[in-house]
């Protein structure tokens, strides 16, 4: 029997005993825009999270590391509008003091409270704002979609998913939002991702899976190859569906990752799709490498490429540039072997240009997703990598931010 | 006793006994455009050069490297509008018949011969044109400009240097002359490079040298970060000026030295500068790093950054953006030291922000040159990386190449 996975409303308060709420505190120079929002589970929940690798992270960045150290969360308050990086002491003492708002407001223990920052680097948060708009803060479950939206930035429209599926007869569910449209190419986790389940998951287990998933979704992803200060990636279970708590000899495991592979999928291609004026997706999927590290390198390199993204947004099917970067990619390759297409035209066989109309590879070119297929001949190494276009856009988004 | 290095005309023929000569040769689908030159010294010279690291290096590049082995070389053909690259075994066959073409023309050994070509990748050369070409092309001391000018592709104005000094009371001149301003992300070399000297050489020193100073000088550019396939930077020494050939234990090395880092750091920096749609050369100096590579990522990070390039083009000081690229290059940091001056403004001590005027660093933002200093304050490491900002113009360049 497949199993069935129904999509549903409300993302992150999708699964049982999730509750959200949100507010414009002003954080953001627009004082309608809803800048500050809080995520919260009934019961304590069994949590892991990965985070950017950058040596410069920020506060609040530092905050969930230390706390989640137990596994055990039970709630989160996030800002938009400001990242709370390269803030200093003042700034790390605003992060716990974010943490303890919101606790008090929840009549929480500090210590099950996580928070998260994300917008402008460099300046102190305005942590009054925080402690007024915390006050106002109403959470319901149906407030998943508001608390996707809160948590956004430059991104023009929110990216969640919640789905439904059976587990030892049970119902469950695992939901999942996610912000980011600039500075984004992940190397440990992403922008802001937020999975809530009430599945019963064991510690090990979740962070295992979790960090694997984050590999094979976010950390494939590359808009601008700016990794941030701020990328978090968190996964709360509270455990409510009552089944047996998931570990890898569970006879169902297989149905939760597939559920969580979903999610994590969506939520990273979308990011990918509204990347910072992109008006295309490139998908590239490289298989034949001596190992999946090389296929990584490979697949990365060109969503990584400037050059390529520019051909990308005029439609140009100019393949030399993915050959470019697939040399420039340090991964093993074979001059005479490889095979490149665009969509369905091989423009590139054994190195070389293949026979194709320009007409036929301009049409490729043509649609808002591209397929990149690579294909090295070399071994059983395969990835995909997902990016997307570069645009006036863009430069637009990035010429003035902090005006 | 100051030495003196007097600016002189023509670049690459500025020493003595080296000719080029140019022709449009119809490579180009602006028939009236140069695209094919020759540079040639009137006896053999010692020949060193570093290529791209580029798994699918251009057939120039293993024609050039195959030839190099022996140390010796006396004549180079190059054409723009096509790159030779992704082209196979005829590809190759093509790069050889370039120099053999050559070789007949100058009444020279083949073996003599190096060739490099720049342009689009994918296409096989038009090998009829190149052979209609070369018989048309006259050599004299006048066209080093001229040579300069036919291997620009995308360059808005070519780039080119020659220096006249003493050594052993004897002149001696050392010119140069590169092209490139997209695809600029050098490892091992860069673009199309070309240096002449009438100086006698030791081979073994020189390659010592040349390599040294492209690590600090090419190697330390970024306009997009993507790696070219025919990186090559080549000196040919002729020996002309009749000193005794330099070695390392030669008493006037340095002097050598010292006009050969001179004339790759000017060209390396006007590159730099007429980066695809630049209009602003960014300068970024690293200091107090704990080693010279923890430096090295630290300054090429800030270069290659697509973020701060945009805010570059927009003058705005939204130094979160260096900030966010130091911390993801990898180089050691700690969060609490590090200062980072835009300009003479300093925008950030020990981690965070520093007291300054907004319009001090916007004005700082404004000209046509930025200076961006950091200094880590942990070790004596040191690094010099140069970069440019990124515009709609380098869109528009890169959007529609290959119609």
């Amino acid at each position: 029997m497949t199993q069935l996975f129904r999509e549903f409303d409300n993302c992150v308060t999708a699964p049982q005993g999730f509750r959200a709420g949100t507010v414009a505190s002003g954080i953001k120079s627009d004082v309608f825009i809803k800048d500050l929002a809080i995520l919260a589970s009934d019961v304590p929940c069994v949590a892991a999270a990965t985070f950017t690798s950058s040596k410069t992270a920020a506060a609040p960045v530092l905050v969930c590391q230390e706390r989640l150290k137990s596994g055990t969360a039970q709630a989160l308050i996030v800002n938009s509008g400001n990242a709370n990086c390269a803030t200093g002491d003042l700034g790390l003492l605003n992060a716990y003091r974010m943490t303890e708002l919101a606790a008090t407001h929840l009549a929480l223990e500090n210590e099950l409270v996580l928070c998260s920052s994300t917008g402008i680097i460099g300046r102190q948060l305005p942590i009054e704002k925080i402690e007024a708009g915390v006050l106002q803060i109403e959470l319901s479950s149906e407030q998943g979609n508001a608390f996707s939206e809160a948590i956004m930035t430059t991104d023009t429209h929110p990216k969640r998913i919640a789905l439904e599926f059976e587990m030892e007869g049970r119902i469950v569910r695992l939901g999942g939002c996610t912000k980011g449209s600039g500075m984004i190419y992940p190397n440990m986790a992403t922008m802001l991702c937020y999975l809530t389940t009430d599945a019963a998951l064991e510690y090990a287990w979740m962070l295992q899976e979790l960090r694997a998933a984050v590999d094979d979704t976010f950390n494939m992803i590359s808009i601008d190859g700016d990794m941030s200060t701020n990328d978090t990636c968190l996964l709360l279970a509270n455990g409510l569906a009552g089944n047996t708590p998931i570990n890898a000899q569970h006879p169902e495991a297989e149905t939760f990752r597939e559920a969580l592979r979903r999610i994590m999928t969506y939520l990273a291609i979308e990011m990918a799709r509204d990347g910072e004026g992109a008006t295309k997706l490139m998908t590239v999927q490289v298989s034949g490498a001596l190992s999946k590290a090389d296929a990584i390198r490979a697949a990365r390199a060109i969503t990584l490429s400037p050059i390529w993204q520019c051909a990308l947004a005029g439609g140009d099917p100019n393949w030399g540039r993915i050959v470019a970067a697939l040399g420039a990619s340090g991964c093993t390759l074979q001059m005479d072997k490889y095979d490149i297409f665009i969509g369905d035209v091989q423009v590139t066989r054994q190195g070389i240009a293949a026979e194709y109309e320009q007409e036929q590879a301009r049409a490729a070119m043509a649609g808002r997703e591209i397929i990149i297929s690579i294909d090295l001949h070399l071994g059983e190494g395969r990835a995909t990598a997902w990016g997307c276009d570069l645009t006036h856009a863009y430069i637009d988004e990035n010429t003035l931010y902090t005006r």
